[in-house]
């Protein structure tokens, strides 16, 4: 059962009712848990947060993108990137297995919750949940990229976090940031910088 | 004592450096607590959750705006609107006593915030805010809606909420979420239905 068909609004109906479910159903993003641990505090990371944050990221770092992006439109695509895992779930960066499935999970997850919204815009909010993932645009790439660099900066704060998973090592970590790479060559100079540092510190497992 | 303080990135100075830090020390607005009951679990929202919505209801509801709006603008506008609570704290809609010195605490933080970033990003941090506070530009009052808007839902979800602070009644909840009229009567004549029906069922004092 959807939060709207929990406790309907029976005062709105229609397709404001149906844009108003959505928005209640969405509620639930801010329930499902990342890896990732705050820097502000002694707790888990939620998606709803990480949403926030990666579009404070945007609209901070967007002069280095190596391409000219639309800052309102990238910010759009991080707002929408993990709605998602509201019914597929978090798949940490670093599990091998559940990334396997996960194409699966989230497209039907894509479907069943955008199908909340009226057509045109069920359309519209999956046309942009699917640029997000092809990253074929300047500004997909972007916000691609800030999705991997915010948790590095959440890991450098807690002197390592999610870093220190075990099997992984400062080669994994550089790997799975590279697609930084692809949008900023700065920002994935700054983050080669700040992984190398984290495994002098130990804080992950050197790389070969 | 900032967050980055707490944990330098010493690879990583200059603008870059001073960004960054920036962007870690807001990961505080994850610990500002809001009245506003969750709609999926039983606990309080925070603001980054908060912002996070408001940004989704633009981008579902700006159909409804009586003036048009740039929805990219008026996303950053909500995304960065509440940041001054990091230093300021989140004021009650229905603490008078609080409000009376919210502006100055704010203007103080604001100060404090913004200064971590580059000059001339301060300054235009700094103008976002001031942008949405003033009301003066449709995308702020759009977003200053949105604002009302998003904690009825919630209390909805909640049957009451916060409508059931002490002191007050349905005709507070009208006059405090009549902004939302400033832009959008639509969105205004549905707010007054779900109070109206609220009142009917008494999740809310009677109005006089």
């Amino acid at each position: 059962m959807t939060l709207p068909e929990r406790n309907p609004l029976p005062p709105v109906g229609g397709r404001l009712g149906a844009q108003f479910g959505f928005l209640i159903e969405i509620d639930r993003l801010k329930t499902v848990l990342r890896q990732s641990p705050l820097a502000a505090a002694e707790r888990r990371e939620n998606d709803a947060e990480h949403s926030w944050h990666l579009a404070m990221m945007v609209a901070v770092l967007a002069e280095y993108s190596d391409e000219p992006i639309d800052v309102g439109h990238t910010i759009q695509l991080v707002s929408v990137h993990d709605l998602v895992e509201i019914y597929a779930g978090d798949t940490p960066l670093y599990d091998d297995e559940g990334r396997e499935s996960q194409e699966e999970r989230e497209k039907a997850a894509a479907a069943k919750l955008f199908g909340l919204l009226p057509d045109d815009q069920a359309r519209r909010f999956r046309a942009l949940w699917d640029e997000f993932e092809a990253r074929e645009t300047a500004e997909a790439r972007f916000a691609k990229a800030m999705d991997r660099l915010q948790p590095l900066l959440l890991n450098w704060m807690a002197e390592g976090g999610t870093w220190r998973t075990p099997g992984v090592t400062a080669d994994t970590v550089r790997a799975r940031k590279s697609v930084i790479g692809g949008a900023s060559a700065e920002l994935w100079a700054a983050a080669q910088e700040i992984i190398a540092e984290g495994e002098r510190r130990g804080w992950v497992a050197p790389g070969t």
